[in-house]
């Protein structure tokens, strides 16, 4: 059985060490191609990643790829590495695009070790990882910290010094500085974007139906997470998946976030841009079958220095499954959710003015 | 509730003046993903819009994209403002390919309200849009007639002054110049397309069996329609579906239409471009499961004044569920059509001679 | 019923002629698309075939089109020539990748007819092909042999001079000369790659386990087998395959080998690219729903004269469904297998050192 050392059964807790850096495999050139794919799987319509032309009148180089396009690509070549072997995902903050991404780049991730916490029934423990996603040029293009409950290899290994990380649960509207500060919003069309809101028609507090409902089917979910080469077993293997208390295969979580974020297209028309997500919380699983609606609260909106075309909205975007979003369901008390939420995201957008 | 006021609740009958324009969104940049998302969606073998050298030998700059993708890419657009609110889409006609479209192309749409006509009933009226397909150099690539049942939004308010457009059965061929005039098809190879038949060899009133079957599945159709950026609910939202009639999603005719001119390689090879549609009528809705057979009539030939190279063939396709072929079922008397027929398409397309 | 002529109704036995070349239709340009969607359907991780530097960095023109995309396209296009009326694909053998292929490049397809055998019942034949795929400077990217078990048009046709081809069992390792003497492995970065084990780290008769189970769906094989043009009916057509033995749609076997080269990458991170193929049984049919797993063995290691950077490793990969892989299930006796393999692949691969 020399063999089975070579078949990858992940890291373990303790395999991390704070400090150590993974680099993480496969590096993967995003194209034209990608684009269309993860079109046909979402249906995404806002114009910034939709044309060519619409982008580059507003700075950008070309048509930038959806930045949760990035995200998903980036956090998928972590699972191996990272969460093979987790219990749970437990949640991510400070997540920061920090340049565009362009059909033809090739992304690379790597991890640092920020933190480790050794549950106390000496199973399992707590890992917190600080990825980037990095271009051809060596340039980060996007960051963000996540933290997973791991499996120890052997219950008797002892503990490592307890190590949590500071983490701020607000992004600041200044860490966005970079991916705003090349682009000129004033070209904006607002004919062809799709509605005439824009950053000072929206109200702190003012809640927006995404009304429209998408049932999710196995091979989109799981074409998408391939397209992601994340490799999570939960979301690909029935056989395995009937013995879990699920009974069935899990959606992977990055697909609802995709789904809300194209929903959100009706009422957001023109938050052109996802700039950072301050935190988001996967709130209970999603199934082939379930049918996805999406509302979004405005939680903050700010000014940019100097900017007269462009400001930021921090947004909470809430995906509900089976149940239409009209009654605006979500948190009913700290970190209590109304039945059938299953999502429940903070994020930062960038809106015209 | 402030937000709803931000969900796009689409256009209702009242909104609707003869004469008006409207700017749909959302320009879409199409790419050599969208054609091999379309490939893998249907299968489609016809040479020109399958090989790069096959089509610049004829005249074009490139492989086009088929030109039923941009069909729907562009019928798409004009969802959400047109038939958001429509109780039936019933019918198009005078559809022209005015140009080719080539990956890196970007499409908007823009639809002239050319008729209104309320319905007795007060509830609901017939609106008569022409849309247009535009590309980035303002070139109309591909204009259509299409008229849909809309509801009133208030019932009370009263009837516009009735306008019905005049519009003709059958395109006329001199309509064609355009598209067929930049292209010669003396160097199409016959030994690569598929078949040998040629313009000559079809006789009018001839039939043709395309005698594949294809079964539909929904990750298939809701796939194809966010290619094309149509969000009508009635594909994607199983859970409202289950209320309706049909108690399941409809599929967007458009697949079946795009099902059949791929089915119709088999006896139609050298079909190389579709011109133009005549009309279009989707007899029965089809669902998920279906199996999707299709067969052709040869209803007229025209040549065309000084080319030996290619003629044009005006076809009328009819696409049958879970029924084969090969009895040709149609229609039976004016406006009525045999069990299992979904589609009666009545088109022009050019085939070298 | 005249157009009954213009239906492809494939050839049958008495079609093939031994020293016959047929031409197949249709010319396929291979893009960035159809490279995402394969990716989307597989999960395919091999770094030389996700990123374009990692590529170049060996001297690879560009990204390489995954091997077996190539040969599932060049496949497809022999399906309506040569099998249509097959009543089962027996084998093939000889399998060699002569050249690279990148996005752009266009191929076609042309088989030889090597041999034919008419079976004692008089109803069916072997036929037996050299398919070769070539891209538009004429180059020959492909080629390989298979046999296919076909129909007789008329069963009192005279049966033909039988003519059996000498096939060899092992395609011999110089026969690779071609698609490795360009490329210099000297740079391949194993930190990016997914795994550390090189060339020397493998034995002879070692067995790995690649543990991950893939659940296909209808949509998925369905997408994939038009992505090749693949128009054989048992894959599409439900309402047909109701009434045949299986009850249900058959997944093209291709199908079967693409995923288990993907799953391989567990374990076989640096199996940089596949040579040849020496032979492959589809030891017994798929479904959707089954769940596939894989092993690999190592049959065969073969230096490569004056190279250091670079060796070749022949493998045994078997394809199970509906069980895990890890109790390594294969041929139990001479062309008899453990319940539930799918699939015996023998084939070749690169390995840098």
């Amino acid at each position: 059985m020399a063999g089975m050392s070579k078949t990858n059964s992940g890291n373990f807790f303790e395999d991390f060490a704070v400090g150590h850096t993974i680099w993480h495999a496969t590096p993967r050139t995003v194209t034209a191609g990608d684009v269309a794919v993860y079109a046909a799987l979402y249906g995404s319509r806002h114009a910034v990643t939709s044309s060519e032309p619409f982008a580059i009148a507003l700075g950008f180089e070309s048509q930038p790829v959806d930045d949760l396009l990035v995200f998903h690509v980036v956090f998928g070549k972590t699972v191996p590495d990272i969460s093979l072997n987790a219990v749970a995902n437990l949640g991510y903050a400070e997540c920061v695009f920090r340049a565009s991404v362009y059909a033809g780049d090739t992304l690379r991730a790597e991890s640092e070790v920020i933190g480790v916490k050794e549950n106390s029934s000496g199973k399992t423990g707590v890992v917190y990882v600080r990825s980037r996603g990095i271009n051809q040029h060596g340039t980060c293009v996007l960051e963000f910290v996540r933290w997973v409950m791991v499996n120890k290899r052997d219950q008797s290994a002892p503990a490592p010094d307890e190590q949590v990380p500071a983490l701020v649960d607000v992004v600041a509207p200044s860490d966005f500085a970079e991916p705003i500060g090349s682009l000129d919003f004033g070209g904006y069309d607002f004919a062809l974007s799709g509605a005439a809101h824009r950053f000072g028609d929206y109200q702190v507090g003012e809640r927006i139906d995404h009304a429209d409902g998408v049932t999710i089917e196995e091979a989109e979910h799981q074409s998408a997470t391939r397209l992601y080469q994340n490799t999570a077993k939960v979301h690909f293997n029935e056989l395995e998946q009937k013995q879990s208390r699920f009974g069935r295969r899990l959606i992977y979580g990055g697909v609802i976030i995709s789904l809300a974020r194209a929903l959100s297209f009706n009422g957001l028309e023109n938050a052109a841009r996802v700039l950072g997500i301050n935190g988001g919380r996967h709130v209970a699983p999603t199934f082939a079958g379930d049918t996805i609606f999406a509302w979004s609260e405005v939680v903050e909106k700010s000014d940019i220095e100097g900017r007269h075309d462009v400001g930021m909205m921090r947004l909470r975007t809430f995906a509900v499954k089976n149940e239409s979003s009209a009654a605006f369901p979500g948190e009913t008390a700290p970190g209590k959710y109304a039945e059938n939420v299953v999502l429940d995201l903070d994020y930062w957008v960038a809106m015209p003015r």
